[in-house]
């Protein structure tokens, strides 16, 4: 069975098909600088037999998006098949799914409505979700289209992380929980990492950290999450690209009122104006940002320095909550390729049972997968490429068969 | 010479006469229920030669609190010496200095002017602070007052630690930057601690949990706070009694979008009607708490749990900050006295180096102090009773001479 999974981000769109249960890939593609207004959006997509396909065209939003996306993979089937592109089911990655929503759903009105009501959770990637649902719905109307949820996988952490130890009745009746995010890719690289290390993932007590513009980091005792950096909403825990992470609740209480910044200002400003951006100064980009260090500005050397350091609170911070991890994954595209980082994580804990590999830190970048920690340290290290499109491919075709 | 020493709390006023530099304890004394509109203040007082005076009467505030304070001063050394009470030197806890106040500063009118300016910062401690200052300055016109804040221990942290990652313009211009508290108990008990182990100060890496109704916890690299889990405010980091600490930012934008909550009453549900409060709720006190628990109350060990697994990431968290610390000290009401606290917290911890003693957990309570770890703990922990007035009488002396 073919499933087309789609992965819709604030500005990007980004597709497989995957061939299941083999978890075969036959195409990929993304368009980006969707809905920008300066610009066109471009799409490139990669076929059968390795054919890619590039557009690039004005878009206004995910809905043309997806058409554009739809016509690209038809395009590369014919090219190479001759036929239409075989797609039996669509799985799409929605980023949270309140206490509503507790696995894999077929998306139906009823889910859809469900799914509109709690926009504002996740006001970045909510909307654009809905948009790229609501398309295939039209367009392919008799296709199933099932939702993966980022949340789903916290479903069953202890009360001791969920809750927030707040007034009752914001649990009760708001819904005030942590309810955690990056499932799908904390899922994927931690049962990578069980396969790699030869031990079953219901015995495994490990650490892993998803680093990309959104981060995030989760706690597992023997292969269950048992807490999480992001909360209520993917604004809290670790810093991130554009999002301010921890910070004392009374800051935003005091500013509302010394300022006159509005509710929407203050959510936009944490979520879009704070994290790396708001320190170092030169954009969301740790890759720009640790250039600027090189060249020793110092902004951009606090932006790093903040990073690493509640990188390194967290891990250690998970790593006494379970009592010894076995192992530690970074995944992400931070994760996965700033060495520089992974090693400054790791600087000085020789003695505490993580210790890196310098070579194998060096090498192991741009999709490899594997050890960093040398041969002697305790806790092992590992990055492992996340895959969240194979995770919604395996979780839409197990709901369907 | 011999310190008054006041520490206002926000419904007592706690004072000690203590003759310096032999730090040399003359009287104690607490006046309870301050200001409380049913019932009526007790003040209890023990002088020169161990005589206890206790006095009941209404109390409207802190300032008639002190005027009972002093009279029961100078009816203790009437009755033991015939004199008056030997004041030569008043100081005062204060618990928010913002980055005005860098150290113990004596208080004319424009300390006063300025501490009036950030009482919002600390709406529980900072007004009856104000109170008992203003009421010395009055009745002890002749004698130097020296403010002596739970800030400025702070004040040379690192900036990876005092910075948020929010727009920078909240940083310049409306000073929002982690402070921490407890500064007076932590630099007292890492100083004892030091001692204990018999390395210099300058040399150690520790970290000390202060946890009273209020609660912070604080990591040392080499004999300096390098991080500390309070924030802007007192709210930030740990569960306290009544207090949330860490929480999603974009909580309280959701309930102020939700509900009709004003910002005042967020602020009192979040200092006042939180922690362990909203999740045990059986009150505040631990106490109650732990009696709950054991009689099988699931919101009482809910409560317990959430207490001790916020602490264990914490200790976690700042032990891998600071690469490794030699040692763990316990303070404040609870961390004296909650062996069964200890016990959680430290459970399952032997192969990350910290192993408690259970008989020396046992027998270290009510004012003892010593090491709680089992001897080949490679992390010691100890107890150690804070006694912040000392820290006071210590820097007010310091200033003055």
């Amino acid at each position: 069975m073919n499933v087309l999974v789609f992965n819709a981000g604030s500005s990007s769109l980004k597709f497989k098909l995957i061939r299941m249960p083999e978890e075969q890939e036959l195409l990929r593609g993304i368009a980006e600088r969707v809905g920008e207004t300066r610009g066109r959006a471009r799409i490139c997509c990669t076929g059968p037999g390795g054919t890619a396909h590039e557009c690039i065209q004005a878009c206004s939003g995910h809905a043309e998006a997806l058409a554009m996306a739809l016509a690209a993979i038809d395009e590369a089937f014919r090219a190479s098949t001759g036929g239409p592109a075989p797609i039996e089911l669509v799985g799409h990655r929605v980023v949270h799914g309140r206490d509503i929503f507790t696995g894999p759903t077929r998306v139906d009105d009823r889910a859809m409505a469900q799914l509109a009501s709690i926009q504002e959770l996740a006001p970045l990637h909510l909307p654009p979700a809905l948009d790229v649902l609501r398309a295939c719905r039209q367009r392919m109307p008799d296709l199933p289209q099932v939702a993966c949820f980022d949340t789903t996988f916290y479903c069953n952490m202890p009360a001791r992380s969920y809750r927030y130890a707040v007034p009752r009745e914001w649990y009760d009746r708001y819904g005030v929980r942590r309810f955690g995010f990056h499932g799908l890719s904390h899922h994927y690289v931690t049962q990578a990492a069980a396969d790699l290390l030869g031990i079953p993932f219901g015995e495994l007590n490990l650490i892993s950290a998803h680093l990309g513009n959104g981060a995030s980091i989760t706690a597992f005792s023997r292969g269950r999450p048992v807490d999480t950096s992001m909360g209520f909403t993917p604004l809290e825990g670790l810093i991130m690209g554009t999002r301010a992470g921890y910070l004392d609740p009374a800051v935003l209480l005091y500013l509302q009122r010394r300022t006159d910044l509005t509710l929407a200002q203050l959510v936009d400003l944490l979520n879009n104006e704070s994290g790396l951006k708001a320190i170092g100064g030169c954009g969301r980009d740790l890759r720009t940002i640790m250039a600027a260090r090189a060249e020793g500005d110092p902004d951009a050397a606090l932006a790093v320095e903040m990073y690493v350091h509640t990188l390194r609170k967290y891990i250690g911070a998970y790593h006494f909550a379970i009592s010894g991890a076995r192992a530690l994954v970074f995944t992400g595209g931070i994760g996965e390729n700033a060495r520089e980082v992974r090693r400054l994580v790791l600087a000085g804990w020789d003695e505490l049972g993580l210790i890196l590999d310098p070579e194998a830190n060096h090498r192991t970048v741009d999709g490899r997968s594997g050890f960093i920690s040398a041969p002697h340290s305790k806790v092992k290290v590992l990055v492992i490429p996340t895959d969240e499109e194979r995770m919604i491919a395996r979780q839409s075709y197990q709901l369907v068969v």
